[in-house]
């Protein structure tokens, strides 16, 4: 590698057997769901969890100092090969920031989740560990078969070359670069923070839910001026889901379209990743390709160590 | 003044017959209430404006060219005593960082405006020149007579001392210091755009519209997570209107409280200024003291200039 940036850690792939924690860092959830979602990752690992994960501490999984105690907790725990998240919702940026994400790079171990969870993968960027931007416990307590046989292949095989085609076209080009993202809103907010670190070159993923386009545009806007977009590649968009017009009829994909456009970097959407129905696993630090030709568009993305080891 | 920072400027008070011109930078608006403010205005004023002002696209008052060019016009136009925007909503992010706002220093008069004019107080109180938060013309429009009578007391006599009392107590003590703020979801923009920059020592007022309490809650956690608060007085909260609690039942008063008890400062609540029916003009950049004792909860602000010229 040329740049001095440290090279990314993979944790290493789980098997059968492997012990996983799942824990609950932002919102409160259906415990059903949890439940149905802890029974079926039971089957096929050691699964643990702190019965304070349950608690409703208004739109939060318990206190602060429970839910930053069972993080920090799990990012320590001798023999955890995965740290899965119940739920997005809100509530990681209280206590993200506070945490020693080191150890995360000298104890190595799959952070898991979506959506709020984009502000512990930020985090997990920033000391270039990669990290699995995969559907979250609640998510795979709904039994799609599908959701769930794709969930064990990207926690057992992360060195698996994996690829996406038929993504729609936007701006044309090749980018190069660590996968990296996640939900706008989070990234958004981890700016205004001050703990976004857009990794360099980095093919950026970008998807929301239930926010009008005049939002998202933005929240674009400000990651735009602020610079945080300078160092992308590439931009491959997921699921914007229920992002619907307001009664000025602009839509989301006007929107993108028009301030990505400033970017002059490739950049296609229609990734099934996000709130939608299909949310595929993204191995955030992953060496990505993202090809945007008129005979192909297409995501591809493999361990950043098969190239720099 | 023990600080480096230079001394805030105060543009010359209006007289009748002063020239002022109305812009349009952010949301497009109804035009039958912007016609009535203007109308109003010109019974006082000389009040000059561009036909394009009227331009929608989607939601903004015409493409960003427009919209910026109209502002960069109107921020070095000779003659001209304020500039008073007809509309928030949104729009002013997209360029306000390009503008040069060093002109506004030498030469100085009104901005006014508030909601997503937010994003342009900053910009002035960055070049520490005092700016109006008051209603913008739409609101003027409206009709109300005692709101159009403070803003003309506003514009006319800025180097009036002014003082509200009877406002809520939340946490007690006492603080000096420049009056700014503004609508928080626009200063989190500006936090993540790098553009915010809260003077030392700010009395820091906060307002805003149809936010759920978690939303509040991330936005203010970023801004305390990101130090943009620290060098912060005191504060002062305004209307949060439509800020109803979700399905979990918190509301605003419990977020703010919880979040602005760590800043270890004076707070109070109950201001009567942001999208209520009552909108007081603030001066912002004025010498403020925020008074939160067991016999007295009050804020008061008079120019800058008295103390240091």
């Amino acid at each position: 590698m040329s740049e001095s940036a440290p090279a990314w850690v993979v944790p290493a792939a789980l098997t059968p057997g492997a012990s996983i924690r799942v824990v609950a860092p932002s919102g409160p959830f259906d415990a059903r769901l949890v439940w149905r979602g802890l029974g079926w990752l039971r089957q096929r690992y050691e699964v643990r969890f702190d019965r304070g994960m349950f608690e409703t501490r208004g739109y939060l999984a318990g206190d602060d100092p429970r839910r930053e105690g069972e993080l920090a907790a799990a990012l320590l725990e001798p023999g955890v090969s995965a740290v899965i998240c119940a739920r997005g919702g809100y509530g990681a940026s209280r206590f993200a920031h506070r945490l020693d994400w080191t150890t995360l790079r000298t104890s190595p171990r799959w952070l898991v989740g979506f959506s709020d969870v984009t502000a512990l993968h930020v985090e997990a960027a920033a000391v270039r560990v990669s990290s699995w931007h995969a559907p979250n416990v609640t998510a795979l307590g709904q039994g799609n078969a599908e959701a769930r046989e794709a969930f064990v292949d990207a926690l057992e095989h992360p060195r698996r070359v994996r690829s996406f085609a038929g993504l729609d076209p936007m701006f044309a080009g090749r980018a190069v670069g660590p996968l990296f993202g996640g939900n706008l809103t989070l990234l958004h907010a981890c700016a205004a923070a001050g703990r976004l670190r857009v990794p360099p070159g980095a093919v950026l993923f970008l998807e929301d839910v239930t926010e009008q386009p005049y939002r998202l545009d933005r929240m674009l806007t400000t990651l735009l001026v602020g610079g945080h977009l300078e160092a992308v590649s590439g931009v491959v968009l997921g699921e914007f889901t229920d992002c619907r017009p307001g009664r000025d009829g602009v839509t989301v994909e006007a929107v993108l379209r028009e301030l990505l456009a400033g970017l002059g970097k490739p950049v296609a959407s229609g990734l099934p990743c996000g709130h939608g129905l299909t949310n595929v696993p993204l191995l955030f630090g992953a060496r990505a390709t993202l090809t945007v030709e008129p005979n192909r568009v297409a995501l591809g993305f493999e361990p950043p160590s098969t190239r720099i080891d």
